[in-house]
């Protein structure tokens, strides 16, 4: 069902206590993972965390999963770097939509979700495959 | 309350019935704005008026509100040029947040979002101010 290639793990203090939750998933999934931290609750800026992640995601050609109080500093942040298409996901349906539209290759999750909502997202997201319609091949190609 | 000066607004095909709607909330409003398209449902690319809205928002020195299916290709799209902080919101609070925090210069709805919730959401994305806090301002030094 999923993509077996190393999912590259990050966030800022806001969303420390979430990817630990999500990390315990990953671990019950059999899914391999790498924390590239926060490592505490300690107040860091999520700039650091989202190029550590993207930098991996782009090296590997893997995916990523960015969490912040919002997301949408991580997503802003990520979304910077070429390369990257970083989708902000609230639901499973959407997880789909940004895999087989847009081709995300980085998963970003607020820390107000529920974890059962970050679980259902985070399955959906890892066995979706980019569609490949010719549509939107062309629309990631006027990126950057 | 608003900031008075011209807000951008595009959306793809698929915001394109979400932009007429917000369109009319910004006229009962007496919100300056510029359409910038889709003007129909014909199918077309979310790059495109990404493009143009961030071009304005930038010369302009103002702000943008895209829509799109989801938001996230939108999202995506905007965030890669440069000086554009585009939030996809999906709350009143993270619209707060997003102009608090983020400094956010964009506002990305998905279609998905009743009318009710997006007039609630404009209306606090346009009032909140930047907190120019030293922390956030750090962060956004940090993008690009």
């Amino acid at each position: 069902m999923f993509s077996m290639k190393t999912i590259y793990i990050g966030s800022d203090h806001a969303g420390f206590n979430t990817k630990k939750s999500i990390i315990s998933f990953l671990e019950k999934q059999g899914i391999p993972f790498v924390d590239e931290g926060a490592y505490s609750k300690i107040s860091c800026d999520y700039t650091f965390y989202a190029n550590e992640v993207a930098r991996e995601v782009l090296s590997n050609n893997s995916k990523g999963i960015l969490i912040c109080g919002t997301g949408i500093g991580m997503s802003i942040a990520a979304n910077k770097i070429k390369g990257i298409r970083a989708a902000l996901v609230h639901s499973p349906i959407e997880a789909k939509l940004s895999r087989s539209h847009n081709d995300a290759n980085i998963l970003v999750l607020s820390s107000r979700n529920s974890l059962s909502q970050n679980q259902k997202i985070i399955k959906v997201w890892l066995a979706t495959k980019f569609s490949r319609a010719v549509r939107h091949k062309r629309r990631l190609e006027q990126l950057e």
